[in-house]
């Protein structure tokens, strides 16, 4: 029997366990990646387990989200990093040289590596056949450290792409289509696998495209073979070094096949506020746009920008539309002030942003009440923008500059003729914003900024936990409900305590209050509890909130692994319905729960209000069952090291 | 006897008064200008008058200040800036467009004509030889409404510049050579006029370097002949039709004369936290600096921005400096995206900004904890990047750019031969995100966001003042202090409740709590009360809060307008040492008010708790008696409607 791709390269790297899905196995990590808004707490407990340089191949520290700097605390963070980084041997790719993912794809992703990262759509430089993993900040800590990474091995789906695109078609529209089909839960516990004729008219930056928004069908990750399209890229890059071919066997098996007939696909637009809720850009010709923002790692590459540029050059934006743009990293934003485009954007009337994440994190740029943003970006989730009432939708650079000259939105293949950018022959490469860690490491000092506090306490798991339904919440609970995460509240990502106070806040303003005042207790979840971004802070603010387990119908694959790490049980109903038979307020008690996490049996929970038993499954790993009893995988690593 | 510049220009304008330095004049307005931060207000007070069309030549509504939108506010605001002026007969420079002083000069500006803004640095366009002056929204929305603009006639100082800069000396360092001199009160109640064979060698951008920062002396505005370089640049901006010559007479007479030889001008730099605390470069030589910040209306002209380029080219910026740099307008960005200089700074590692005020108004790019920054901007008090504990420092861009790439402050004067930028011979010339006022405005519907708040109401004088000294302050306070600004309270300018609550502040946290709990009262001052700033909002917020009258040694021009304007009495001590003798908590009593007020006498003010007497004056127009009595301009312009 032949391999496919995922497992050719998980095999490789393969610690413990069997490639057999649903089984529990670890991986070599050969890279990491961090962004600043994850990586300060990254940082701090890789510090707290005492190893003085990474011993991964490479490892990165990124700043692209933090960048509007309102306050002190984000250049102390910024500074913090740079000089943790130098101190134990990572990169640092300073504010100003791009997007984590963008920056990752062109200077540093090799084919059959494995990349763990502290961003939910780390997945992106699958797009260059690595596999490439998101992750809590804690297992990216331990990664670094030379530690395993621990994932349920996922079923591997087959999406066959066949044929080409037709003009104005692009490959946000191909990952729109498969979320689409698949919804944001389509994905959850595998790992997409492309392949098809279809493949080979995609260049890296498209692939990468689809790769990141994997993330928004819940998938582990995606993967694209490495071939000569990915050679021509990294050769462009002046890496052609790092390339090698890597492809699935021909008589490779799948858990799954999709096929996607390219010449089929029209311009498609996800409505708000979820990612799968697609139709037909042409189904929403005509409705009136505010704002157009064209960014982000999922559609920032030169070849996004260039087709932009020639969108609006010669044109003016519509009175009525604010279009920002924010090229994906500082070699797409010097190749485009070098070649002409970038003041062909800016005669149009682009405001151009910085090379960071921006507004696809809320990051500036919310619309004004009740305005319809026309973004390239991946997310819509309700009030991520910064405005509550905005309606943003999603949708390819084509359709989003087409409604920036329209001021509606608009089919754009009523420009005609199609816009043919090819991959340049070689990209401008100029790494003077990466700053290389040092070469005397005892010199450096790690600066400090008052706002960055220690990472808070982990105390192993209790024999009874008793306490009451703090908050039931439905399903699709994202990360974002938990622990928002706005320009706001970025700056405080290394100050635990003070961002507690916002945990929950858009869905109960109460929570954070009521949570400190009865001690902790429990969080009552829906299905598909803690999609969304990767924010391993919103399982670090319920652990400080005294959240013993959330006890929900079923998980987000990176969630549910975040709150494993910090101890807090990760429970799922046996029987849905005793979801609807528990209310917010009723007291539950645990019993012998050292016992009943490590034996595998189901766990009951008493109900004491409502005078029932609630039948309740921890489904994890055994290692993960001795971690939730130490008290999460810090304490569980520092225990294994005596 | 001829007449000077100032003369000649107010006396085609005069309404009333005559041109005695002491004596209140009022004069026509040609133009008005506003930004967001002040133009939201100013255009409530403007629908407030009921009239339909503005009766100005031009009026120009500018959106720089409140470009990062981290929630609705902005996007709000620039929304209703932007329908308000469609439908009263205002141009709108769109978000993206740039600073107003920038685009004024290089769109607007006209030799020989007044203009009104609603910004402390509106002087910039005395560049242009017009008299320029900075004043609180109210005043010019009654420009704008066709009233004409009281003031008291300033002393002329004339400003001799003889020979030309020496390379890398710059146009910042005649300005800070006569803050150095004069320091931030040295222009107080003064026009300065610039004249001499010095002022031949320089273009009108440099010019308007001057001009912009004449506002941190304090002077009323300053101004620049029309001459051939005049010319030549409004030729260049397509504007040669909008030309004309102004000089002063040869036997033009001056109330004071300074002499400044340029040959002897080194390069100069302010230290924390005044912009008088001048210093030479060279006397600071290799500080260490963190952040190093190039644009504001002070110096992000087009030529400033060349020489920027041509320092940083091929360079790479100094891993512990961040820097960034906002163009001062489209064009200027424009022009660089288009001739590669753009794409030198983005090689050379720097981080480009959106053209806007930006980190000038703490918008953003808050330094470090204890960072020193070295800005080309125009104000470094305490606090004012966004940072209490970063010390800013303000140079010319030659200066900070080689603070750049050393990492540490140096003498420009090593890179050796001087960079040489000409005027272009024709600027890029594209107005498209300047939107005309609307021919139909009976159709525009005016767009209020749900933070837009009405204008707090005005009360008549009370007969009788008696309340707490709620606050004393010191010398020196501006309106930074009074009324903070920075990204976090920006977009609440139209919200005046919700931004009382930071009044003072940064001075006393519990101030606006106690003048709640108390019921207003009053605030004593030290000398220069109010600098800074033309901020309206720190006599709004004030009188929001119950503030009948500030009791100082002295106050600054527009901040002493602003109060008359809003009601509440500027009243100084006839005998200073009776600051001294009143401490915060002593209980006031203004007996006879209206009498008092309405008579030119000095005024008599008991206080209570010490049982003395002090007496204040408060020098004021008869009108500005009537104002204060009615309660402010709004409801006496309403008064003399009737």
């Amino acid at each position: 029997m032949g391999y496919n791709i995922v497992q050719k390269i998980l095999k490789e790297h393969l610690v413990s366990g069997s490639l057999v899905p649903g089984h529990e196995i670890a991986i070599k990590i050969d890279q990491t990646l961090t962004q600043d808004s994850t990586g300060t707490m990254a940082y701090l407990q890789f510090e707290a387990m005492g190893i003085s340089r990474v011993k991964t191949k490479l490892s990165v520290a990124y700043v692209d989200h933090n960048m509007l700097q309102e306050g002190f605390e984000n250049a102390d963070d910024h500074k913090y990093i740079q000089t943790v980084a130098s101190k134990h041997g990572i990169y640092f790719s300073r504010p100003g040289n791009g997007i984590c993912h963008q920056v990752h794809l062109e200077r540093f992703g090799v084919p059959g590596e494995t990349l763990l990262g502290s961003d939910s759509h780390t997945p992106t430089n699958g797009a260059l056949g690595m596999i490439a993993i998101g992750a809590g900040g804690l297992d990216v800590a331990v990664a670094m450290g030379g530690g395993p990474y621990y994932l349920i091995m996922p079923r591997v789906i087959n999406v066959r792409l066949h044929g080409s695109l037709r003009p104005w078609v692009s490959a946000k529209d191909i990952i729109l289509e498969l979320l689409r089909r698949l919804t944001v839960k389509g994905g959850v516990g595998k790992i997409i696998e492309y392949s098809g004729d279809g493949i080979k008219t995609l260049t890296v930056p498209e692939r990468a495209t689809i790769a990141n928004m994997g993330a928004e069908l819940g998938a582990t990750t995606s993967v694209f073979p490495s071939d000569e399209i990915t050679r021509d890229f990294l050769n462009a890059q002046g890496r052609l070094k790092d390339w090698k071919l890597i492809e699935a066997d021909e008589d490779a098996e799948y858990d799954e096949v999709i096929d996607i007939y390219l010449d089929k696909l029209e311009p498609l637009i996800a409505q708000p506020h979820s990612p799968d809720n697609v139709v037909k850009v042409k189904e929403l010709e005509g409705l009136k746009v505010d704002q157009v923002a064209i960014g982000s790692c999922t559609n920032s590459s030169y070849m996004d920008m260039m087709k932009v540029a020639a969108i609006l050059k010669g044109k003016t934006v519509h009175p009525d539309v604010s279009l920002v743009i924010s090229p994906g990293s500082r070699q797409v934003f010097q190749m485009l002030a070098k070649n002409g485009a970038l003041a062909d954007m800016v005669a149009a009337g682009a405001r151009i942003l910085e090379c960071a994440c921006g507004p696809c994190i809320g990051m500036g740029q919310a619309p004004a009440t009740n305005a319809v943003s026309i973004r390239t970006f991946n997310r819509n989730f309700e009030g991520r923008s910064g405005t509550k009432s905005a309606k943003v939708y999603l949708a390819s650079p084509e359709v989003a500059a087409t409604a920036a000259i329209y001021g509606c939105i608009k089919d754009p293949r009523i420009w005609g003729k199609e816009i043919q950018i090819r991959l340049p022959e070689r990209f401008e490469i100029n790494d003077n914003m990466i700053i290389p860690p040092s070469e005397n490491p005892d010199e450096v000092e790690v600066v400090r900024g008052p706002n960055i506090k220690p990472f808070p306490s982990h105390e192993p798991l209790s024999e009874k936990l008793e306490g009451e339904v703090l908050l039931k919440v439905g399903d699709n609970i994202t990360t974002d409900h938990i622990m928002p995460s706005n320009a706001r509240l970025l700056p405080f990502r290394s100050n635990i305590p003070k961002l507690s106070e916002h945990c929950f806040e858009g869905v109960d303003p109460d929570f954070s209050k009521r949570a400190k005042e009865k001690g902790g207790g429990f969080i009552v979840g829906g299905a598909n509890y803690g999609q969304g971004s990767s924010r391993e802070h919103a399982a670090l603010v319920p652990l400080y909130l005294g959240i013993k387990f959330v006890l929900a119908k079923s998980f987000a694959r990176i969630h549910k692994a975040n709150l494993i790490n910090n101890g807090i049980l990760p429970l799922t109903f046996v029987n849905e319905e005793d979801y609807d038979e528990i209310s917010q307020g009723d007291v539950l008690v645990l019993d012998d729960a050292v016992a009943q996490v490590r034996s595998k049996d189901n766990i009951v929970i008493k109900n004491i209000t409502k005078g029932k038993e609630i039948i309740a499954n921890l489904d994890v790993s055994d290692r993960n069952r001795e971690l939730l009893i130490a008290g999460g995988l810090l304490n569980y690593t520092s225990l294994s090291n005596r």
